[in-house]
Protein backbone atom coordinates (compact mmCIF):
# COMPACT_ATOMS: atom_id res chain seq x y z
CA UNK A 1 0.00 0.00 0.00
CA UNK A 2 0.89 3.76 -0.43
CA UNK A 3 2.40 4.97 2.57
CA UNK A 4 0.14 8.29 2.02
CA UNK A 5 -2.70 6.09 1.73
CA UNK A 6 -4.36 6.78 5.01
CA UNK A 7 -4.24 10.52 5.21
CA UNK A 8 -5.42 10.62 1.33
CA UNK A 9 -8.21 8.40 2.70
CA UNK A 10 -9.21 11.04 5.37
CA UNK A 11 -8.64 14.06 2.74
CA UNK A 12 -11.18 12.19 0.77
CA UNK A 13 -13.43 11.76 3.74
CA UNK A 14 -13.35 15.48 4.41
CA UNK A 15 -13.86 16.63 0.53
CA UNK A 16 -16.26 14.35 -0.91
CA UNK A 17 -18.40 12.79 2.07
CA UNK A 18 -21.57 15.25 2.55
CA UNK A 19 -21.14 17.04 6.23
CA UNK A 20 -24.00 15.29 7.60
CA UNK A 21 -21.64 11.91 6.92
CA UNK A 22 -18.41 14.03 8.31
CA UNK A 23 -20.24 14.83 11.18
CA UNK A 24 -19.88 10.70 11.95
CA UNK A 25 -16.48 11.65 13.01
CA UNK A 26 -14.77 8.55 11.57
CA UNK A 27 -11.19 7.69 12.21
CA UNK A 28 -9.17 5.73 9.42
CA UNK A 29 -7.34 3.11 11.71
CA UNK A 30 -5.88 0.91 8.92
CA UNK A 31 -6.23 0.29 5.43
CA UNK A 32 -4.52 -2.57 3.17
CA UNK A 33 -6.11 -3.14 -0.45
CA UNK A 34 -8.89 -5.46 0.51
CA UNK A 35 -9.32 -4.67 4.29
CA UNK A 36 -10.02 -0.99 5.30
CA UNK A 37 -10.53 -0.21 9.74
CA UNK A 38 -11.98 2.55 10.85
CA UNK A 39 -13.06 3.47 14.40
CA UNK A 40 -16.76 5.55 14.93
CA UNK A 41 -16.45 7.34 18.22
CA UNK A 42 -20.01 6.99 20.05
CA UNK A 43 -20.15 11.04 20.99
CA UNK A 44 -23.25 12.22 22.54
CA UNK A 45 -24.94 13.69 19.33
CA UNK A 46 -25.42 10.28 17.89
CA UNK A 47 -26.62 8.58 20.98
CA UNK A 48 -31.00 8.31 20.81
CA UNK A 49 -32.94 9.13 23.83
CA UNK A 50 -32.97 4.99 24.77
CA UNK A 51 -29.14 5.60 25.54
CA UNK A 52 -27.82 3.92 22.76
CA UNK A 53 -25.80 4.75 19.86
CA UNK A 54 -28.64 5.14 17.09
CA UNK A 55 -28.70 2.72 14.27
CA UNK A 56 -28.70 5.39 11.88
CA UNK A 57 -25.49 6.19 12.76
CA UNK A 58 -24.17 2.73 11.76
CA UNK A 59 -26.23 2.77 8.47
CA UNK A 60 -24.53 6.02 7.16
CA UNK A 61 -20.54 4.82 8.75
CA UNK A 62 -21.27 1.26 7.15
CA UNK A 63 -22.16 3.19 3.62
CA UNK A 64 -18.96 6.02 3.40
CA UNK A 65 -16.85 3.07 4.93
CA UNK A 66 -17.42 1.27 1.97
CA UNK A 67 -16.96 4.01 -0.28
CA UNK A 68 -13.23 4.76 1.36
CA UNK A 69 -12.77 0.99 1.22
CA UNK A 70 -13.18 0.77 -2.42
CA UNK A 71 -10.83 4.10 -2.68
CA UNK A 72 -8.40 2.22 -0.78
CA UNK A 73 -8.61 -0.78 -3.50
CA UNK A 74 -8.25 1.40 -6.84
CA UNK A 75 -5.65 3.67 -4.84
CA UNK A 76 -8.06 6.42 -5.32
CA UNK A 77 -11.10 7.81 -5.58
CA UNK A 78 -13.71 6.74 -8.19
CA UNK A 79 -17.19 7.50 -8.93
CA UNK A 80 -19.50 5.02 -7.84
CA UNK A 81 -22.98 4.70 -6.30
CA UNK A 82 -24.61 2.57 -4.08
CA UNK A 83 -27.03 0.24 -5.28
CA UNK A 84 -27.99 -1.32 -2.15
CA UNK A 85 -26.80 -2.08 1.21
CA UNK A 86 -28.17 -4.62 4.01
CA UNK A 87 -27.54 -3.99 7.68
CA UNK A 88 -28.57 -6.28 10.58
CA UNK A 89 -28.51 -4.87 14.21
CA UNK A 90 -27.23 -7.86 16.38
CA UNK A 91 -26.31 -6.17 19.68
CA UNK A 92 -27.13 -2.00 21.17
CA UNK A 93 -23.94 0.00 21.20
CA UNK A 94 -23.87 1.56 24.91
CA UNK A 95 -23.58 5.14 24.95
CA UNK A 96 -20.23 4.80 27.08
CA UNK A 97 -18.65 2.96 24.46
CA UNK A 98 -15.51 4.70 23.28
CA UNK A 99 -14.95 3.01 19.85
CA UNK A 100 -17.01 1.07 17.06
CA UNK A 101 -14.68 -0.73 15.11
CA UNK A 102 -15.60 -0.50 11.54
CA UNK A 103 -14.32 -3.14 9.19
CA UNK A 104 -14.65 -3.05 5.34
CA UNK A 105 -14.02 -5.83 3.65
CA UNK A 106 -13.88 -6.25 -0.34
CA UNK A 107 -15.62 -9.80 -1.51
CA UNK A 108 -15.13 -8.50 -5.23
CA UNK A 109 -14.72 -6.15 -7.37
CA UNK A 110 -15.63 -6.69 -11.09
CA UNK A 111 -15.70 -3.93 -13.90
CA UNK A 112 -19.20 -2.42 -12.99
CA UNK A 113 -19.77 -3.85 -9.88
CA UNK A 114 -18.44 -4.26 -6.48
CA UNK A 115 -19.85 -6.32 -3.47
CA UNK A 116 -18.49 -5.55 0.16
CA UNK A 117 -19.33 -6.56 3.39
CA UNK A 118 -18.66 -4.14 6.54
CA UNK A 119 -18.65 -5.64 10.32
CA UNK A 120 -18.80 -2.91 13.10
CA UNK A 121 -18.07 -4.58 16.84
CA UNK A 122 -17.71 -3.69 20.01
CA UNK A 123 -13.90 -3.08 22.34
CA UNK A 124 -14.21 -6.53 23.61
CA UNK A 125 -14.79 -7.80 19.82
CA UNK A 126 -18.36 -8.14 19.92
CA UNK A 127 -20.15 -8.34 16.95
CA UNK A 128 -22.87 -5.17 16.73
CA UNK A 129 -24.02 -4.72 13.09
CA UNK A 130 -23.22 -6.61 9.79
CA UNK A 131 -23.35 -4.85 6.78
CA UNK A 132 -23.22 -6.22 3.11
CA UNK A 133 -23.55 -3.79 0.07
CA UNK A 134 -23.40 -3.76 -3.49
CA UNK A 135 -22.33 -0.61 -5.44
CA UNK A 136 -22.12 -0.12 -9.35
CA UNK A 137 -18.85 1.86 -10.30
CA UNK A 138 -19.33 4.59 -13.01
CA UNK B 1 -55.92 8.89 14.05
CA UNK B 2 -56.18 11.14 16.83
CA UNK B 3 -56.04 14.77 15.61
CA UNK B 4 -53.15 15.67 17.21
CA UNK B 5 -51.10 12.97 15.95
CA UNK B 6 -48.81 14.39 13.66
CA UNK B 7 -47.72 16.86 16.42
CA UNK B 8 -47.27 13.89 18.77
CA UNK B 9 -44.84 12.39 16.10
CA UNK B 10 -42.84 15.58 15.46
CA UNK B 11 -42.83 15.46 19.72
CA UNK B 12 -41.05 12.36 19.50
CA UNK B 13 -38.82 13.05 16.66
CA UNK B 14 -37.49 15.82 18.30
CA UNK B 15 -36.99 14.50 21.69
CA UNK B 16 -35.92 10.82 21.21
CA UNK B 17 -34.40 11.05 17.57
CA UNK B 18 -30.50 11.25 18.21
CA UNK B 19 -29.20 14.67 17.20
CA UNK B 20 -27.74 13.47 14.35
CA UNK B 21 -30.76 12.35 13.06
CA UNK B 22 -32.89 15.55 14.24
CA UNK B 23 -30.35 17.16 11.49
CA UNK B 24 -32.21 15.42 8.91
CA UNK B 25 -34.96 18.12 9.30
CA UNK B 26 -38.06 15.31 8.47
CA UNK B 27 -41.15 17.30 8.17
CA UNK B 28 -44.31 14.87 9.45
CA UNK B 29 -46.61 15.40 6.34
CA UNK B 30 -49.68 13.01 7.26
CA UNK B 31 -50.18 9.95 9.36
CA UNK B 32 -52.70 7.07 8.99
CA UNK B 33 -52.32 4.00 11.07
CA UNK B 34 -50.25 1.68 8.63
CA UNK B 35 -49.04 4.35 6.60
CA UNK B 36 -46.97 7.36 7.17
CA UNK B 37 -45.59 10.22 5.00
CA UNK B 38 -42.64 12.46 5.56
CA UNK B 39 -40.75 14.64 3.48
CA UNK B 40 -37.06 14.93 3.47
CA UNK B 41 -35.70 18.26 2.72
CA UNK B 42 -32.68 18.55 0.76
CA UNK B 43 -30.38 20.52 2.69
CA UNK B 44 -26.99 21.42 1.24
CA UNK B 45 -25.63 19.40 4.83
CA UNK B 46 -27.08 16.51 3.15
CA UNK B 47 -25.32 16.37 -0.18
CA UNK B 48 -22.23 15.17 -1.29
CA UNK B 49 -18.77 16.24 -3.49
CA UNK B 50 -21.25 14.71 -6.50
CA UNK B 51 -23.86 16.70 -6.43
CA UNK B 52 -26.88 14.51 -5.10
CA UNK B 53 -28.27 14.09 -2.05
CA UNK B 54 -26.01 11.41 0.08
CA UNK B 55 -27.46 7.65 0.56
CA UNK B 56 -26.64 8.14 4.11
CA UNK B 57 -28.97 10.54 4.81
CA UNK B 58 -31.49 8.35 2.66
CA UNK B 59 -31.06 4.97 5.08
CA UNK B 60 -30.91 7.04 8.09
CA UNK B 61 -34.52 8.51 7.02
CA UNK B 62 -35.67 5.07 6.67
CA UNK B 63 -34.70 3.82 9.57
CA UNK B 64 -36.35 6.74 11.61
CA UNK B 65 -39.31 6.77 9.22
CA UNK B 66 -40.23 3.18 10.39
CA UNK B 67 -39.88 4.48 14.41
CA UNK B 68 -42.07 7.03 13.60
CA UNK B 69 -44.48 4.88 11.05
CA UNK B 70 -44.40 2.28 14.19
CA UNK B 71 -45.64 4.99 16.57
CA UNK B 72 -48.27 5.82 14.44
CA UNK B 73 -49.55 2.77 14.84
CA UNK B 74 -49.38 2.36 18.17
CA UNK B 75 -50.45 5.99 18.96
CA UNK B 76 -47.46 6.74 20.90
CA UNK B 77 -44.02 6.02 21.08
CA UNK B 78 -43.31 2.53 22.09
CA UNK B 79 -39.60 0.80 22.80
CA UNK B 80 -38.26 -0.97 19.70
CA UNK B 81 -34.99 -2.07 17.97
CA UNK B 82 -34.22 -2.19 14.42
CA UNK B 83 -33.28 -5.91 13.61
CA UNK B 84 -32.22 -5.56 9.76
CA UNK B 85 -32.73 -2.62 7.47
CA UNK B 86 -32.36 -3.57 3.43
CA UNK B 87 -32.08 -0.45 1.41
CA UNK B 88 -31.65 -0.10 -2.83
CA UNK B 89 -30.69 3.14 -4.80
CA UNK B 90 -32.71 3.31 -7.95
CA UNK B 91 -31.68 7.07 -8.92
CA UNK B 92 -29.98 9.67 -7.56
CA UNK B 93 -31.55 12.90 -5.73
CA UNK B 94 -30.54 16.12 -7.46
CA UNK B 95 -28.99 18.86 -5.41
CA UNK B 96 -32.09 21.07 -6.20
CA UNK B 97 -34.67 19.08 -5.71
CA UNK B 98 -36.61 20.61 -3.04
CA UNK B 99 -37.95 17.86 -1.27
CA UNK B 100 -37.96 13.62 -1.32
CA UNK B 101 -41.30 12.19 -0.26
CA UNK B 102 -41.16 9.43 2.64
CA UNK B 103 -44.02 6.77 2.64
CA UNK B 104 -43.56 3.87 5.43
CA UNK B 105 -45.86 1.44 4.90
CA UNK B 106 -46.49 -1.21 8.18
CA UNK B 107 -46.69 -4.60 6.19
CA UNK B 108 -47.45 -6.44 9.42
CA UNK B 109 -47.14 -5.80 13.08
CA UNK B 110 -46.90 -9.19 15.22
CA UNK B 111 -46.71 -9.20 18.60
CA UNK B 112 -42.91 -9.31 19.04
CA UNK B 113 -41.62 -8.09 14.98
CA UNK B 114 -42.45 -5.64 12.66
CA UNK B 115 -42.30 -5.24 8.90
CA UNK B 116 -42.61 -2.36 7.10
CA UNK B 117 -41.74 -0.97 3.71
CA UNK B 118 -40.45 2.86 2.85
CA UNK B 119 -40.54 4.33 -0.39
CA UNK B 120 -38.66 7.59 -1.29
CA UNK B 121 -39.93 9.74 -4.02
CA UNK B 122 -39.17 12.64 -6.46
CA UNK B 123 -41.82 15.65 -6.66
CA UNK B 124 -42.59 13.61 -10.09
CA UNK B 125 -43.39 10.33 -8.60
CA UNK B 126 -40.09 8.65 -9.09
CA UNK B 127 -38.69 5.74 -7.29
CA UNK B 128 -35.73 6.98 -6.25
CA UNK B 129 -34.51 4.55 -2.96
CA UNK B 130 -36.60 1.71 -1.31
CA UNK B 131 -36.35 -0.11 2.09
CA UNK B 132 -37.70 -2.47 3.62
CA UNK B 133 -37.10 -3.17 7.22
CA UNK B 134 -37.76 -5.63 10.44
CA UNK B 135 -38.13 -4.13 14.01
CA UNK B 136 -37.78 -6.06 17.18
CA UNK B 137 -40.99 -4.52 19.73
CA UNK B 138 -39.09 -4.71 23.06
CA UNK C 1 -48.85 -6.82 -24.61
CA UNK C 2 -48.42 -9.00 -27.18
CA UNK C 3 -51.07 -11.75 -27.39
CA UNK C 4 -48.69 -14.59 -26.94
CA UNK C 5 -46.43 -13.64 -24.05
CA UNK C 6 -48.11 -15.47 -21.43
CA UNK C 7 -47.37 -19.11 -23.66
CA UNK C 8 -43.67 -17.84 -24.39
CA UNK C 9 -43.16 -16.94 -20.48
CA UNK C 10 -44.39 -20.31 -19.89
CA UNK C 11 -42.13 -21.81 -22.70
CA UNK C 12 -39.44 -19.68 -21.36
CA UNK C 13 -39.95 -21.23 -17.73
CA UNK C 14 -39.68 -24.74 -18.93
CA UNK C 15 -36.86 -24.39 -21.56
CA UNK C 16 -34.52 -21.77 -19.14
CA UNK C 17 -34.99 -22.74 -15.65
CA UNK C 18 -33.41 -25.88 -14.15
CA UNK C 19 -35.30 -28.40 -13.23
CA UNK C 20 -35.12 -27.91 -9.74
CA UNK C 21 -37.06 -24.89 -10.38
CA UNK C 22 -39.36 -25.90 -12.76
CA UNK C 23 -40.49 -28.55 -10.09
CA UNK C 24 -42.06 -25.47 -8.39
CA UNK C 25 -45.14 -25.61 -11.36
CA UNK C 26 -45.33 -22.16 -11.48
CA UNK C 27 -48.06 -20.52 -13.69
CA UNK C 28 -48.37 -17.46 -15.21
CA UNK C 29 -51.58 -15.38 -14.98
CA UNK C 30 -51.10 -12.29 -16.23
CA UNK C 31 -48.39 -10.00 -17.62
CA UNK C 32 -48.23 -6.35 -18.24
CA UNK C 33 -45.04 -4.86 -19.01
CA UNK C 34 -44.01 -3.55 -15.62
CA UNK C 35 -46.52 -6.03 -13.56
CA UNK C 36 -46.43 -10.08 -13.69
CA UNK C 37 -48.50 -12.32 -11.96
CA UNK C 38 -47.83 -15.74 -11.00
CA UNK C 39 -49.36 -18.90 -9.27
CA UNK C 40 -47.36 -20.50 -6.81
CA UNK C 41 -49.46 -24.48 -6.21
CA UNK C 42 -48.84 -25.56 -2.81
CA UNK C 43 -47.52 -28.94 -3.73
CA UNK C 44 -46.49 -31.93 -0.98
CA UNK C 45 -42.91 -31.42 -2.26
CA UNK C 46 -42.82 -27.88 -1.23
CA UNK C 47 -44.53 -28.39 2.37
CA UNK C 48 -41.65 -29.14 5.27
CA UNK C 49 -42.41 -31.16 8.12
CA UNK C 50 -43.98 -28.06 9.94
CA UNK C 51 -46.80 -28.05 7.55
CA UNK C 52 -46.37 -25.20 6.01
CA UNK C 53 -45.17 -24.14 2.46
CA UNK C 54 -41.17 -24.24 2.95
CA UNK C 55 -39.13 -20.71 2.61
CA UNK C 56 -36.90 -22.32 0.13
CA UNK C 57 -40.12 -22.62 -2.19
CA UNK C 58 -40.77 -19.16 -1.83
CA UNK C 59 -36.99 -17.87 -2.38
CA UNK C 60 -36.81 -19.73 -5.68
CA UNK C 61 -39.72 -18.06 -6.90
CA UNK C 62 -39.12 -15.16 -6.24
CA UNK C 63 -36.00 -15.14 -7.99
CA UNK C 64 -37.73 -17.13 -11.13
CA UNK C 65 -40.51 -14.43 -10.60
CA UNK C 66 -38.01 -11.47 -11.71
CA UNK C 67 -36.53 -13.48 -14.57
CA UNK C 68 -40.04 -14.06 -16.06
CA UNK C 69 -41.28 -10.39 -15.45
CA UNK C 70 -37.87 -9.28 -16.68
CA UNK C 71 -38.97 -11.47 -19.98
CA UNK C 72 -42.38 -9.38 -19.83
CA UNK C 73 -40.49 -6.21 -19.74
CA UNK C 74 -38.37 -6.90 -22.80
CA UNK C 75 -41.03 -8.93 -24.51
CA UNK C 76 -38.44 -11.99 -24.36
CA UNK C 77 -35.53 -13.53 -22.59
CA UNK C 78 -33.06 -11.73 -22.19
CA UNK C 79 -29.44 -12.99 -20.89
CA UNK C 80 -29.18 -11.18 -16.78
CA UNK C 81 -28.07 -12.43 -13.60
CA UNK C 82 -29.70 -12.06 -10.33
CA UNK C 83 -27.12 -9.50 -8.06
CA UNK C 84 -28.85 -9.72 -4.52
CA UNK C 85 -31.98 -10.75 -3.37
CA UNK C 86 -33.91 -10.01 0.04
CA UNK C 87 -36.49 -11.79 0.74
CA UNK C 88 -39.01 -11.17 4.13
CA UNK C 89 -41.19 -13.90 5.31
CA UNK C 90 -44.13 -12.12 7.28
CA UNK C 91 -46.76 -15.31 7.80
CA UNK C 92 -46.83 -18.42 7.10
CA UNK C 93 -48.56 -20.06 4.20
CA UNK C 94 -50.44 -23.36 5.55
CA UNK C 95 -50.03 -26.66 3.64
CA UNK C 96 -54.06 -26.81 2.87
CA UNK C 97 -53.71 -23.43 1.08
CA UNK C 98 -54.42 -23.75 -2.94
CA UNK C 99 -51.85 -21.12 -4.39
CA UNK C 100 -49.55 -18.52 -3.12
CA UNK C 101 -50.41 -14.78 -5.66
CA UNK C 102 -47.01 -13.84 -6.61
CA UNK C 103 -46.44 -9.77 -8.22
CA UNK C 104 -43.45 -9.17 -9.96
CA UNK C 105 -43.22 -5.04 -10.15
CA UNK C 106 -40.25 -3.89 -12.43
CA UNK C 107 -39.58 -0.71 -10.35
CA UNK C 108 -36.53 0.15 -12.95
CA UNK C 109 -34.96 -0.57 -15.72
CA UNK C 110 -31.74 0.99 -16.60
CA UNK C 111 -29.19 -0.34 -19.42
CA UNK C 112 -27.02 -2.47 -16.65
CA UNK C 113 -29.51 -2.89 -13.54
CA UNK C 114 -32.90 -3.74 -13.17
CA UNK C 115 -34.80 -3.45 -9.81
CA UNK C 116 -38.16 -5.40 -8.60
CA UNK C 117 -40.25 -6.44 -6.00
CA UNK C 118 -41.81 -9.46 -5.22
CA UNK C 119 -45.05 -10.07 -3.58
CA UNK C 120 -46.41 -13.26 -1.98
CA UNK C 121 -49.80 -13.48 -1.02
CA UNK C 122 -52.60 -16.01 0.38
CA UNK C 123 -55.86 -16.27 -1.17
CA UNK C 124 -57.46 -13.47 1.29
CA UNK C 125 -55.09 -11.05 0.00
CA UNK C 126 -52.74 -11.26 2.97
CA UNK C 127 -49.16 -10.52 2.19
CA UNK C 128 -46.70 -13.61 3.19
CA UNK C 129 -43.16 -12.53 2.13
CA UNK C 130 -41.59 -9.41 0.06
CA UNK C 131 -38.92 -9.31 -2.01
CA UNK C 132 -36.58 -6.53 -3.44
CA UNK C 133 -34.38 -7.89 -5.83
CA UNK C 134 -31.25 -6.20 -8.14
CA UNK C 135 -30.56 -7.70 -11.68
CA UNK C 136 -27.50 -7.62 -13.93
CA UNK C 137 -27.96 -7.34 -17.41
CA UNK C 138 -25.86 -9.16 -19.46
CA UNK D 1 -19.59 -31.69 19.72
CA UNK D 2 -21.67 -34.67 20.24
CA UNK D 3 -20.08 -37.41 17.99
CA UNK D 4 -23.56 -38.32 16.48
CA UNK D 5 -24.14 -34.28 15.52
CA UNK D 6 -23.08 -35.25 12.04
CA UNK D 7 -25.63 -38.01 11.39
CA UNK D 8 -28.22 -36.05 13.54
CA UNK D 9 -28.02 -33.16 10.95
CA UNK D 10 -28.54 -35.77 8.39
CA UNK D 11 -30.94 -37.51 9.64
CA UNK D 12 -32.66 -33.72 10.31
CA UNK D 13 -32.28 -32.97 6.67
CA UNK D 14 -34.03 -35.87 5.86
CA UNK D 15 -36.97 -35.92 8.08
CA UNK D 16 -37.80 -32.83 8.40
CA UNK D 17 -36.60 -30.37 5.07
CA UNK D 18 -39.49 -30.55 2.43
CA UNK D 19 -39.05 -33.07 -0.68
CA UNK D 20 -37.94 -30.07 -2.78
CA UNK D 21 -35.53 -29.06 -0.48
CA UNK D 22 -33.63 -32.61 0.07
CA UNK D 23 -33.68 -32.51 -3.69
CA UNK D 24 -30.67 -30.50 -3.12
CA UNK D 25 -28.77 -33.37 -2.09
CA UNK D 26 -26.61 -31.51 0.41
CA UNK D 27 -24.14 -32.97 2.40
CA UNK D 28 -23.00 -32.46 6.05
CA UNK D 29 -19.47 -31.66 6.08
CA UNK D 30 -18.08 -30.82 9.49
CA UNK D 31 -20.13 -29.19 12.47
CA UNK D 32 -18.99 -27.15 15.47
CA UNK D 33 -21.08 -25.17 17.40
CA UNK D 34 -21.41 -21.98 15.67
CA UNK D 35 -19.53 -22.86 12.66
CA UNK D 36 -21.13 -25.74 10.09
CA UNK D 37 -20.14 -26.69 6.34
CA UNK D 38 -22.30 -28.60 4.27
CA UNK D 39 -21.37 -29.41 0.39
CA UNK D 40 -23.97 -28.78 -2.39
CA UNK D 41 -23.14 -30.83 -5.38
CA UNK D 42 -23.95 -29.43 -8.67
CA UNK D 43 -26.04 -31.82 -10.02
CA UNK D 44 -27.60 -31.54 -13.67
CA UNK D 45 -31.39 -30.96 -12.47
CA UNK D 46 -29.86 -27.74 -10.52
CA UNK D 47 -28.42 -26.26 -13.53
CA UNK D 48 -30.20 -23.26 -15.61
CA UNK D 49 -30.18 -22.95 -19.28
CA UNK D 50 -27.27 -20.65 -19.23
CA UNK D 51 -25.05 -23.55 -18.10
CA UNK D 52 -24.06 -22.49 -14.87
CA UNK D 53 -25.37 -23.35 -10.71
CA UNK D 54 -29.33 -21.70 -10.33
CA UNK D 55 -29.38 -19.10 -8.17
CA UNK D 56 -32.53 -20.73 -6.97
CA UNK D 57 -30.38 -23.62 -5.43
CA UNK D 58 -28.02 -21.39 -3.91
CA UNK D 59 -30.88 -19.35 -2.19
CA UNK D 60 -32.62 -22.27 -0.79
CA UNK D 61 -29.28 -24.02 0.44
CA UNK D 62 -28.82 -21.03 1.97
CA UNK D 63 -31.76 -21.01 3.97
CA UNK D 64 -31.63 -24.65 5.05
CA UNK D 65 -28.11 -24.43 5.99
CA UNK D 66 -29.06 -21.98 8.35
CA UNK D 67 -32.01 -24.59 9.86
CA UNK D 68 -29.03 -27.29 10.50
CA UNK D 69 -26.89 -24.99 11.69
CA UNK D 70 -28.72 -23.56 14.05
CA UNK D 71 -29.64 -27.16 14.85
CA UNK D 72 -25.70 -27.63 15.51
CA UNK D 73 -25.84 -24.56 17.86
CA UNK D 74 -28.48 -25.97 19.92
CA UNK D 75 -27.36 -29.50 20.14
CA UNK D 76 -30.75 -30.57 18.47
CA UNK D 77 -34.07 -29.86 15.86
CA UNK D 78 -35.66 -26.49 17.60
CA UNK D 79 -38.90 -24.67 16.25
CA UNK D 80 -37.74 -22.05 14.44
CA UNK D 81 -39.17 -19.75 11.16
CA UNK D 82 -36.75 -17.72 8.73
CA UNK D 83 -37.97 -14.28 9.09
CA UNK D 84 -35.05 -12.81 6.36
CA UNK D 85 -32.83 -13.44 4.33
CA UNK D 86 -30.40 -11.38 2.13
CA UNK D 87 -28.11 -13.24 -0.47
CA UNK D 88 -25.70 -11.76 -2.98
CA UNK D 89 -24.16 -13.49 -5.51
CA UNK D 90 -20.63 -12.47 -6.49
CA UNK D 91 -19.83 -15.01 -9.59
CA UNK D 92 -21.59 -18.08 -11.56
CA UNK D 93 -20.80 -21.69 -10.65
CA UNK D 94 -19.87 -23.51 -13.78
CA UNK D 95 -21.84 -26.15 -14.19
CA UNK D 96 -18.77 -28.70 -14.07
CA UNK D 97 -18.11 -27.81 -10.81
CA UNK D 98 -18.16 -31.09 -8.23
CA UNK D 99 -19.52 -29.15 -5.23
CA UNK D 100 -19.87 -26.05 -4.04
CA UNK D 101 -18.99 -25.85 -0.37
CA UNK D 102 -21.48 -24.04 2.17
CA UNK D 103 -20.12 -22.39 5.00
CA UNK D 104 -22.68 -21.69 7.78
CA UNK D 105 -21.98 -19.42 10.79
CA UNK D 106 -23.98 -18.54 13.84
CA UNK D 107 -22.98 -14.83 14.34
CA UNK D 108 -25.56 -14.47 17.25
CA UNK D 109 -28.23 -16.56 18.78
CA UNK D 110 -30.13 -14.60 21.73
CA UNK D 111 -33.81 -15.83 23.05
CA UNK D 112 -35.86 -15.05 20.42
CA UNK D 113 -33.83 -13.94 16.93
CA UNK D 114 -30.86 -16.26 16.13
CA UNK D 115 -28.47 -13.99 13.58
CA UNK D 116 -26.29 -16.26 10.89
CA UNK D 117 -23.95 -15.81 7.45
CA UNK D 118 -23.25 -18.34 5.19
CA UNK D 119 -20.88 -18.41 2.42
CA UNK D 120 -20.71 -20.22 -0.44
CA UNK D 121 -17.40 -20.66 -2.10
CA UNK D 122 -15.63 -22.52 -4.94
CA UNK D 123 -13.03 -25.66 -4.87
CA UNK D 124 -10.68 -22.99 -5.38
CA UNK D 125 -11.77 -21.22 -2.40
CA UNK D 126 -13.70 -17.98 -4.60
CA UNK D 127 -16.53 -16.82 -2.89
CA UNK D 128 -19.80 -17.26 -4.87
CA UNK D 129 -22.42 -16.35 -2.43
CA UNK D 130 -23.14 -14.07 0.41
CA UNK D 131 -26.20 -14.83 2.63
CA UNK D 132 -26.90 -12.78 6.08
CA UNK D 133 -30.14 -14.23 7.84
CA UNK D 134 -32.40 -13.55 10.64
CA UNK D 135 -34.30 -16.49 12.41
CA UNK D 136 -37.07 -16.05 15.05
CA UNK D 137 -37.13 -19.10 17.75
CA UNK D 138 -40.03 -20.20 18.55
Amino acid sequence: MDADLVPRLEALYKQVAAPFVQSLGLRIVSVEKDVSVMALPVMPHLVHGGGVLCGQAMLATADIAMVLGLAAWFGGFRPMTTVQLQTTFLRPVPADTAEVTVTCRILRCGKTLAFGEIDMTLPDGKLVAQSTTTYALL
